[in-house]
């Protein structure tokens, strides 16, 4: 069997799921331990600069627009009229750079507890920061959680929560008192969304966050897949849940214009994410 | 940086991508060296059994439900009414399953060079090999290229490729003088599919696949994306090439009771993965 150089490859080993994924690696480029994680910067051979935080890939340059648009437009072309956005977490800003695209949009307000993040995507991902100047952004760097909790009742049309996995800093945004937080100061018809993990091997998880959403009074939830390479099996997920009206389809003239400025987005590939296969289905109808 | 035990774990190193998959395994449970390759069967912790050809993940239980049916289900609904399928390759028989889901169909016939592979697969996947035994199917051992060549002019309705990577005994299945055997096999209208490796990575041997179908003859290509947790980059595609029509849509009410019999497969699926994202289109373009 095959032996990875340690000094040539970056590898995560994803214990939950039995698999590991690794990046062949020209050198690194940076290291930070800010007061909250280790943010670790490499330039791949084969993925241009790849992000790490607390061990784990986060972003590379060749495949993040997956990510980023499938995070963004299919909540925003959803919702009617989305005028005033909040982002918690998205730090790399290449969220925010894709929310700005959408030209109804008044203010996006982004909150990243950790400013180094950011830094190092100024200097290593350019290109996903070039809409942070923007005067309709606004790039904080607090408590998205405490943000959410204090943020005035329905003064928001869409939340994106665009954090890390459910461990670490990332775990106060996968609870009921978070989407509580989230569904008062969502106005009606507002959509939360959130990266809701692997739909192939962290069904479970999904199932939970899910039902929290429903729990606390959201309606109807959407779960789309699409493709990441970069995390395990490949395949993740966004999961949208509305206040207080229910999904009905989404803009498709919006979508067209957005599918001019994207590399994976378009109105056939929102469809297609709608179409929740048999597995899924089982899987959220188990519970 | 993290370092695999290989005693524990089977890792993939692709070269060409600069990236390496690996995957926990329990033990090794068989290992034979065919005349054309080397097939490892191991038992992992989280994707069942895993298959290995020449020191690649080819199957595992977990996951294949993608590949086997993007590589049947879009080529037989595409077609109006096919009778006489040919599978090259497809040793597994998972293919083989997807295709007998169709009632229409009258005669499969799978030729596979390697008997070792579903000696393996018999063994290891058995609920793969479950309609081995349907009358209308024709498992063969014996060179694919060959049978194509010597097949009756317009005799078949759909080929099927399911073969390995364009190395080792896949290679003959990505040219020219293969193409134009499968264009004089097939009856009019009648449709060639191919696994065509990653969307992301691999879209200058994607390109080249589609003009080589283009040069001899095929009409209007279709390139399917869809997930494949186990191969580089987690993102696999199929390419449909039709001989003397168009496409022209699919056929909604056979999408509808395959769905009903899938894992992943269903008619928005299809959809979706119709609607060729920007970044695949302009590599499409280019040449």
């Amino acid at each position: 069997m095959a032996n990875l150089d340690q000094s040539k490859w970056f590898t995560e080993i994803s214990d939950r799921d039995g698999s590991a994924f690794s990046l062949r690696i020209n050198k690194k480029l940076d290291e930070k331990q800010s007061p909250f994680q280790k943010v670790e910067m490499f330039e791949t051979t084969d993925f241009g600069n790849l992000m790490i935080i607390d061990g784990c890939t986060m972003v590379t340059t060749r495949e993040n627009f997956f990510y980023h648009e499938m995070i963004s437009h299919p909540a925003l072309l959803a919702h009617p009229n989305p005028k005033n956005v909040v982002i918690i977490g998205g730090g790399d800003c290449g969220t925010l750079r894709e929310v700005l695209k959408h030209p109804g949009v008044e203010t996006v307000t982004q909150i990243d507890i950790d400013e180094v993040v950011t830094q190092m995507s100024l200097k290593y991902f350019p290109e996903l920061c070039e809409s942070n100047n923007d005067p309709r952004a606004n790039v904080m760097f607090d408590d998205g959680i405490k943000y959410m909790r204090e943020a005035a009742g329905e003064s928001i049309d869409v939340v994106i929560v665009d954090g890390t996995d459910p461990v670490g800093p990332g775990e106060g945004l996968f609870n009921h008192a978070f989407y509580t937080s989230c569904l008062n100061a969502l106005r009606p018809g507002g959509i939360l969304v959130q990266q809701s993990e692997s739909p192939l091997m962290h069904m479970p998880l999904l199932v939970e966050m899910r039902e929290a959403m429903l729990s606390v009074g959201f309606n109807d939830l959407q779960t789309l897949p699409f493709p990441q390479p970069i995390y395990p099996s490949g395949l993740w997920s966004v999961t949208l849940a509305r206040k207080s009206e229910t999904f009905n389809g989404f803009r498709e003239d919006g979508a067209a214009q957005i599918a001019e400025q994207s590399e994976y987005y378009n109105s056939g590939i929102h469809h297609g994410a709608l179409a929740t296969p048999n597995y899924m289905k089982r899987a959220f109808d188990k519970k």
